[in-house]
């Protein structure tokens, strides 16, 4: 039953021979690696406002335009960055790889930690996100956000674990009428504000400020708007996916990529700025320009359905690109080898089902609130950012190829200023929930490395040589001992007296049993007389009901008796039910001395199965 | 670490030759086996006030004294009754095993779901009102009745896994400081009011009722007190507690309960007939009672601590009786029998904690409110109370033994009376919640029927016959083919191969191994030829990447070769890690592969443990 409904949600299996992708030109490339970094315009924006019109009221929306003014010039650096990772790794260049790389193992897992946390992050934020997107359309909504939020990510994982591959061209389309939708509102909102010249009828009120405009509170309001950055570096991830010449291609696209952001990112601020967009919790910042620019009328609707869209598809780069992360990193030995494992749909099933697990646990914790999840995203972002920008610069260093000190200087300049923002965003972010990334990363840091430890020392622990094959041969016998457990005499423990007679000599054979009754006991003893069993029957008495551990002590009793290496053997019979709980009928005595006596090296332990078959 | 906080919570485990109770005279045995009875009144009262005030207002406090009257007339018909039942069943007569031998099998089994439905409600309905004693007295715990009633369930289930007996003399002592606190308040407040004339200054509000005196109205009110009767049946449960003459004792013993409930009762319905209290939510009668009487003095807090204190005790009672009857039902083979068995201290573990689970989940699901538990309750207790006496009745006129017909005629008398409460009862509180008892009372006796018939069923095919026996021996025959399945060649695996040499000839055993790369097998192979080891190797490629279903059909397909009764052996190999949670690191795969093995009963699973030092 189980399985056949694992069919239904999962589908057929797939072979290994059908794990291919397909191949993309700039035109399909573009929307499906940078719905991240496109749809986080969706909340930056608003982002820079929570934090500036609380503090200083109307001048808010002046400061906002230079803050933007910056996040855009930020970019431009990035771009020009990672437009140098793409020549130089065209596997496609991680932060993980390329920190790993090139300033050795421990930068590459803290890199590879910030990106775990961020990718579960990005899920959490742009899931809420998405829920608020629509939440905004419909207020009646708003009291069941946190159930829509997590019901798209149980389906969004379900769909995953499908195999629902990113490389799939109608993930395309969502993009695509995003940045239409955006790109109509932004040119219709300037055509009414700038030339019509026509206002809101009732503006807007927006709060008297209570503070001044100080350098931290313009910190706070950029770090806040770098969330516009996320998702940058998918293009330089994803270079395989191109078709040739993919470097070009890739390169082609983040310039697109960019001058989109920086468009709509531009464009919703100024408008934004003329509306007086107030950021509150029931209704999003897109959400009121979008109703001032076009009414309630159904482009309205269209900004928030494809918002919603553009949203999951982001999260959606999420769940192929982690689970990969995970694999990749796994492979490494830094995680369990599980992570390595392709599902029957060629998924990586585990880390999949982490992420969607750890993103509703998020969603759940932050009551479905985006701005709540706020400070926690970003840092993560742009430490991996710093640490491939810096590996990129010892790369260049190191090689000194032709041009290195033209290169060395772009990748420094952005380790720089994206180490200047990892400061800047975990200073001022820092109590509001940034301390737990500051934690968790060492922390993941720390427990990768454990990780890796006890695979290698398993490792050497297991290896067989030629030495330790010559004294195994020597070494291991199998003491000719065998007992057999019984609770009372019927056809499944006398099977297993029959198996244990194929094992050694009958005469080095005992039937064990414990017993809390002795008058149990004696019946039992009768009945071995009456079949006429050859086989020896111990019983031993139990004073605290404690058969497990009796059972126990007498085999370690026998054991004394047995040279190291040597291994004797337990028997015991196992009732087969036809349906899982039917065992709640029984004890499952034999499941428990199974486990108990495993913990010692010298025992083997047979299970003999007896079916009921009614 | 688990072992040592157990033994923590539970204490050091007691031998089987510990199990002796301590014997009461009256003095004792009242307070011990009347606690469930007697705190009944903490409840009835105030119950029937709820049905009566909304409904006819002032006019309630009349009516409610003639119903207290029914409801005492209705507690001396039982204690007559109960007397012949000790009389007859000096063992202890439970309804269960009144009606079991007297009616037969299904009206046992009635009876008997009956009894454990009613005792899973004595614990919350009795832990709740405990709480709400508590919460009367001191408002500002109101928001925590929940907490603090779960938290008290869980410090009992603990305290009863303990082996707390009810045997124990310190359980006397809260009924007696009860019934103290109780009488003072009746005494007091009978001076004050009809001695001394002294009435509320602000009386109450007593809202007007809506409704008109009905025969209907009367039946509610009359089911509703009807819970002050619950647990009368305990004294003739507990006959064998008594010391020497035992049932003599056991018979006064009744008596007195009665006399006691009857004064309390009684006199709570006058004074709250007095002072015209009004049941609510936030307080109850009793406290509002004690604060008219005594005011806020320590008396006021004395009555309040001690009814809640009985209350736990009354809980108590169904804590020692309910494993006690799951045990004497699983041994009739009705139930699971791992009810049958005690624990390290003697107490029946499974139904302890059974009982404190589903109290908790009542309690949260009813959010600790007492007065929306009760209509639950009472039914399961007039059903047993009415098959008791049935079954007591038949006894009379089938035993024909001397002054048979002057029993019968009382027993006759009980068994009608009560018969009658269960109709009124179930009718009158049907949709507020006595259906669900009407339902489960019949599934319970459903699904009881089905475990003893899965128990005999398998007895029969168990059972060991002299032909079967003979046949045995010829048909079981262990196939002289071993497969050992294997991911590696390593220290374990290797260990795993010398053991099935030592099961049967070199030539018979396979080494198996299952591939999702081909590239990863050549080198296996490789190894092999290397290290020259003699045993066949055998590579399948799984090209689902699905690993226990490719060995399995291996395993499945050497079995057609098989005659029926073989026995074909696999030898798994196991990691034994030092710490539970080390195993993340390991695929399970050897742990699924012998659970889906051992469905078919041709294969036999040898564990070979291999145990990693570091």
């Amino acid at each position: 039953m189980f399985r056949n409904l694992k069919k239904l949600l999962i589908g057929r299996p797939l072979k290994n021979e059908e794990l291919t992708g397909e191949k993309f030109n700039v035109l399909w490339g573009l929307p499906i690696l940078s719905s991240d970094a496109i749809s986080s315009v969706a909340y930056a924006g608003e982002e820079i406002l929570w934090v500036l019109v609380p503090a200083i009221g109307l001048l808010a929306f002046k400061q906002m335009f230079y803050i933007a003014l910056c996040i855009v010039g930020l970019l431009v650096i990035l771009v020009f960055s990672y437009r140098q990772t793409i020549d130089s790794y065209p596997n496609g260049g991680g932060s993980y790889i390329v920190a790993k790389d090139n300033l050795g193992d421990n930068f590459g897992l803290t890199a590879g930690a910030s990106l775990l946390i961020d990718y579960i992050l990005t899920v959490a934020v742009s899931i809420t996100a998405g829920t608020a997107a629509i939440t905004s359309a419909i207020p009646s909504l708003i009291p069941y956000s946190v159930l829509i939020s997590v019901a798209i990510v149980i389906f969004m994982t379900v769909g995953n674990l499908r195999g629902l591959k990113e490389s799939s061209r109608i993930f395309g389309f969502p993009t695509y009428l995003f940045i239409i939708s955006m790109i109509s509102m932004i040119l219709y909102g300037f055509f009414k504000v700038y030339i019509l010249k026509i206002m809101p009828t009732t503006p807007v009120q927006v709060p008297a400020g209570t503070e001044s405009i100080t350098l931290l509170l313009l910190l706070r309001a950029f770090s806040s708007g770098c969330t516009a950055l996320t998702g940058v570096e998918a293009v330089s991830n994803g270079i395989p996916n191109f078709r040739e010449p993919a470097q070009k291609n890739a390169k082609i696209t983040l310039i697109l990529l960019a001058t989109i952001v920086l468009f709509i990112f531009g464009g919703t601020s100024l408008l934004a700025t003329a509306y007086h967009a107030v950021p509150t919790k029931d209704v999003t910042v897109i959400s009121q320009i979008a109703k001032q620019v076009f009414g309630e009328t159904f482009m309205y609707y269209a900004v928030q359905v494809t918002t919603m869209l553009i949203l999951v598809m982001a999260a959606n780069t999420a769940f192929s690109d982690l689970p990969l992360l995970l694999s990749i990193i796994s492979r490494d030995k830094y995680l369990p080898r599980q992570f390595t494992k392709r599902g029957s749909r060629l998924s990586f099933t585990n880390g999949i089902m982490l992420l969607g697990t750890l993103a509703v646990i998020l969603i759940i914790i932050f009551k479905g609130d985006t701005h709540s999840l706020m400070p926690l995203y970003a840092v993560g972002v742009f430490i991996s950012f710093t640490l491939s920008q810096t590996g990129m610069f010892v790369r260049w260093i190191r090689l000194k190829s032709s041009g290195w000190k033209h290169k060395a200087v772009i990748n420094g300049i952005g380790a720089i200023v994206t180490f200047v923002t990892v400061i800047s965003i975990g200073a001022t972010k820092f109590i509001h929930g940034a301390w737990i990334i500051v934690i968790l990363i060492p922390t993941f840091v720390i427990l990768m490395k454990l990780v890796r430890r006890h695979y290698k020392n398993i490792a050497t622990e297991l290896a067989l040589t030629k030495e330790r094959l010559a004294k195994a041969n020597e070494a291991i016998e199998v003491k000719e001992f065998v007992i057999v457990p019984l609770e009372s005499l019927n056809r499944a423990s006398f099977k297993s007296l029959c198996y244990a007679k194929h094992l050694c000599d009958e005469r080095r054979i005992v039937a064990l049993h414990v017993t809390t009754d002795m008058e149990e006991a004696k019946k039992l003893q009768e009945k071995w007389k009456e079949y006429n069993i050859s086989i020896k029957l111990v019983v031993k008495y139990s004073p605290y009901r404690d058969v497990i551990n009796t059972l126990i002590k007498y085999v370690e009793s026998q054991e004394h008796e047995s040279k190291p290496g040597d291994i004797i053997t337990v028997v015991i019979s196992k009732f087969i039910v036809r349906h899982w709980w039917e065992n709640i009928f029984h004890n499952q005595t034999g499941s428990f001395l199974r486990h108990e006596l495993l913990k010692d090296r010298h025992i083997a332990v047979v299970t003999v199965p007896f079916i009921l078959d009614k």
